[in-house]
């Protein structure tokens, strides 16, 4: 990427008032804005119509999954899509930028996908904000979405703005595609192992930022970890959370991987039941393992947000890719993985003979990374 | 279309608020939720970024012109792509979601593209609306962009919907396609005439239905046309904004168009500007006929928004076709599109040497339709 991402946006440095904070700008933020998927298949039902793509033998992910495979006119050229946006969770605007679309494009990444043709940006600019403070944090979070977008190598446009109360960030991604470029995400087999290429607990992260500016809440962080420990969780989850899960794309078809989800808004274990259903075999997941960022696990024990990481409830934001994979493969591939992203990945968990749950074993093993 | 738009939503029949209107739920509607195009092309110069699709020779198309058009890695296989969402300008949610899949889909038959492959919905739900509220609004905007969308022949799907303080209803039309099925809107030839497919004034349309709620505002509605006559006129905004501008691409090629763009935020002015900037002769536009919905120039005198109307700056919402096309063939075109679509088509300029400039002539030709 042309540049790292940074956690260091001054407001006063940039003539905007010291208090201004990009995350004010919205009652919800990246986790928890999406509808609920119970109350958006009710509502889906009331309408008596299939809206969701399961409609047709060649397109079958829908609601749950977050892209979408459909053939064209073309023989064998199919187009995959996905659409995400929501709204900013961290304050730098350069580096949310570069989240947004990092968690957009993950949803291809998951199909194997990993030449994506175009990216188109989709932004709302607050209401709220000054013409002064629209001309300094617009053109950042733009830059940052351009530069992930490249680094994607991808095209990305703009074609236009809006003007909403809240501030919007995301986009549409978009590869057309034959056969050989994806993987569907139905084929995982008895005896694959599952694994997961970044650590879990964004969420909480993310909050122990905005706590700087609680007392209350951070004298709660600081009885569970230091001011700098608490800078360095912080820096972890956003490195995480802006680094493309290209490579994993990548390497799924070298080590033959047979399904795959990005972990997002409904946590690990919402997405891996989404995957699970999805299957062609009667399996099950079973989690023996969950890595956390380092020190989330204290905090949440502070904030009694500690039960919801563990059941894997806990949302997060451009996770990591939840991989169905012979396990043969897996050493090989989490090795490769850590040489090219510099980051762990982990074998955390196996599927089995099953009817389509996802279980997470008592003492599931707790890494900290 | 399954079925036909309504304007006739009656909230008390649903167990909703009788006083419950669409169109309360932001502050902003249709017309005016964009950021204005020189503020856009400013943020976008201050991030010393290229984020216009002008950067490759294959890619002509962006900001100005809503859908962007590139090449994929397969031989003569192209993707365009348009996203657009805005705010409800009706009350009725079935026949806005109808209108929002129609201004969707209608940049892309301003490229000659008349099959649609793909329509992602993009939804957000009122925060303030109550659960009951959510139950019944919802699923009628999703049954009309549905239902629009299916008319148009393209595979629908919704993946997820947001929450925000404002309704967003829109989406992204996607075509796969090759080199015959769409008509780079650049080569106007001298000569060419200037059709148009639907009368222009829905915004005052829109707007005289809600001053039904606002006495004084009425009142001087009432002083230019009747109460009938209001009605006639929004049902006949609502008529034309619910109509797909398919037909319209389906003739382009029929009768050799050789630029089109659809009239939307900008008012006719504004996209015949773009337009002509694209262009690669050196043309000018001069417009001299302006169709309106009948009764609109009345009651925008009546409230002082006859100069906005007559100077082509008002803004139209899923607006007609503009559509530059050699002067033999523009009367059996109208003449087909009248029969196909039952609604009339004007031929209301020329296309001359010029500077790439646009020019409504004094004493302009008034129609009312």
């Amino acid at each position: 990427m042309d540049q790292k991402p940074t956690n260091t946006f001054n407001p006063s440095q940039h003539g905007i008032k010291e208090s201004f904070r990009l995350t004010d700008y919205s009652d919800l933020r990246g986790w928890g804005c999406k509808v609920p998927q119970a109350v958006l298949t009710r509502l889906l039902e009331e309408t008596n119509l299939d809206l969701s793509p399961n409609n047709t033998d060649n397109v079958k992910i829908g609601i749950g999954l977050d892209a979408c495979l459909m053939p064209t006119r073309f023989e064998n050229v199919s187009i995959i899509q996905t659409v995400d946006f929501f709204y900013p969770l961290i304050d730098d605007p350069y580096t949310m930028g570069q989240i947004a679309c990092a968690n957009v494009v993950s949803d291809l990444y998951a199909f194997g996908i990993y030449e994506i043709d175009k990216i188109q940006m989709i932004l709302s600019i607050c209401d709220q904000f000054s013409e002064h403070e629209v001309d300094v944090i617009t053109p950042l979070i733009i830059k940052g979405f351009q530069d992930t977008g490249k680094a994607a190598g991808a095209f990305v446009v703009m074609q236009s703005a809006t003007i909403n109360p809240w501030c919007i960030i995301g986009g549409i991604a978009t590869s057309v595609c034959s056969q050989k470029d994806y993987i569907n995400p139905m084929n995982a087999q008895i005896g694959d192992v599952l694994v997961l290429t970044k650590p879990l607990g964004v969420q909480i992260a993310c909050n122990v930022n905005r706590w700087r500016d609680n007392p209350a809440k951070w004298e709660s962080v600081l009885n569970a970890i230091s001011d700098e420990e608490a800078n360095t969780l912080f820096d972890t989850a956003v490195q995480n959370m802006c680094r493309l899960n290209k490579n994993a794309a990548f390497l799924m078809h070298k080590y033959e991987a047979h399904a795959a989800t990005d972990v997002t808004g409904f946590g690990i274990l919402g997405h891996a039941e989404n995957l699970v259903k999805f299957q062609e075999q009667n399996v099950k997941f079973v989690i023996h393992s969950l890595p956390f960022i380092k020190n989330v696990l204290s905090v949440a024990e502070a904030v009694n947000g500690k039960k919801k990481l563990l059941d894997g409830r806990a949302p997060e934001t451009s996770g990591g890719l939840l991989i169905c994979i012979p396990k043969d493969n897996a050493d090989s591939f989490c090795k490769e993985i850590e040489e090219m992203d510099k980051s762990k990945a982990w074998v955390i968990g196996t599927v089995e003979t099953g009817t389509k749950t996802v279980e997470i074993v008592n003492n599931v093993n707790i890494i900290e990374s």
